[in-house]
């Protein structure tokens, strides 16, 4: 399963949190990334205005929040629970990095639902919790400061699943028509006319000069209308002198 | 260039912030991911101890920052300004995405120092602002819900600054030694005389059993202590039948 599917497949579940605000920058975290599945396992304080606040545009997602009694009844129906935890630990099964677990994470939505648990803001996952999950994920951090906030570890998750499920696409380019080869070229050589027709440029000894201004151009990738103004330019230039 | 010494090349640099609590959630998600230098452009209210209560414990990031007037100031010295942008405008410059983005921006500290822009919590960043920066980056996200918080976005950039910076190693593998070829082997025979023994398995028609069961420890990829536990039950179980 693959694409916005996949993200529907997939449920955050945060585990006795103690800052409503954390709650609303973790709906904030998945609505941007297309996630709509949050469960809250014993939250200190939800609903609360604080928690509206922070999540912004991202209220509904708060709204179809499940508060449950425990991480058990959050996991019900999933095959895959992966645990977020900070710290290395004796654990009975490898820990993976956040990258790696996200790919697995969208790849199994295709047999079922799939949680990532978030535990306590102090004191993470108990070992209790941790262990109804079969995949422990780290993030990479600085090992001097590895505290990150509960809303941008959800963030951060969020965004390497949204990685995992949709491949992003071409870059957004967002410019105009690139110019094909043929009017690239035809640039080329109105310019070296109009250089060699003012005197700036020694027909006799053409190739270095010509070689840096492909290699100048080349890394524009110019444009259709770029040309078009380039070689309009230079049609002024040539006719004033 | 590459590792902490790579990261210690880029600035993160926020203009014109309104709300500090996104200056300390900036300081702490930078620090987290290894990175100290901020630059902000002309804050609203800085310093202020929202600012500080958010940061936690990177608030010697904040105590370090240099607050200049200009955006110009604050990219001094530069050899490559990337911008965040939320929204896909009419650019000359291509746009990367985070990922690719970050990729160039690490490569790139090998010929200096460089800069990462986040624009203002509602309106972004000016065209004004865009046209001093190399490069615009969009992260992928939701198109019906786009609004990453600023701090959230400086987490997902400075992680990818890390990911592209400092390769995070082998998954960490947290359990004990692996159990060797011999001894897993070892095991395996023994099970097998004790399935045969307990009539379990008929040792005329071996195969497919043997098989299924190499294929189930196979994934667990036993360790030398479950071996050594694995084995000990088996002489336990023998003694009684």
């Amino acid at each position: 399963m693959n694409g916005a599917a996949a993200l529907d497949r997939i449920r955050i579940v945060l585990t006795r949190t103690s800052h409503p605000g954390n709650i609303g920058a973790a709906a904030r975290a998945m609505k941007t990334m297309g996630l709509g599945h949050l469960v809250l396992v014993r939250p200190e304080s939800f609903p609360d205005p604080v928690a509206d606040a922070r999540a912004s545009g991202a209220i509904d997602v708060l709204e179809h929040a499940r508060v449950v009694g425990s991480l058990e009844e959050a996991l019900h129906g999933t095959v895959l629970a992966c645990a977020l935890t900070a710290r290395r630990r004796e654990l009975a099964t490898p820990a993976r990095w956040a990258h790696e677990a996200a790919i697995e994470a969208a790849a199994t939505t295709a047999a079922g639902e799939v949680a990532l648990v978030f535990g306590n803001e102090t004191s993470g996952l108990s070992n209790e919790e941790l262990a109804l999950c079969q995949v422990p994920v780290m993030v990479p951090a600085n090992p001097a400061y590895s505290s990150l906030n509960l809303g941008a570890a959800v963030q951060l998750m969020c965004y390497e699943l949204r990685m995992a499920a949709i491949a992003p696409g071409e870059a957004p380019y967002q410019s105009g028509q690139p110019a094909s080869f043929d009017e690239v070229e035809g640039f080329f050589g109105h310019l070296e006319q109009a250089m060699i027709g003012s005197g700036f440029h020694d027909p006799a000894n053409p190739r270095r000069l010509m070689a840096r201004i492909r290699r100048m151009f080349g890394r524009i990738r110019l444009e259709r209308e770029e040309v078009g103004i380039l070689r309009g330019l230079l049609a002024a230039l040539e006719r004033k002198t």
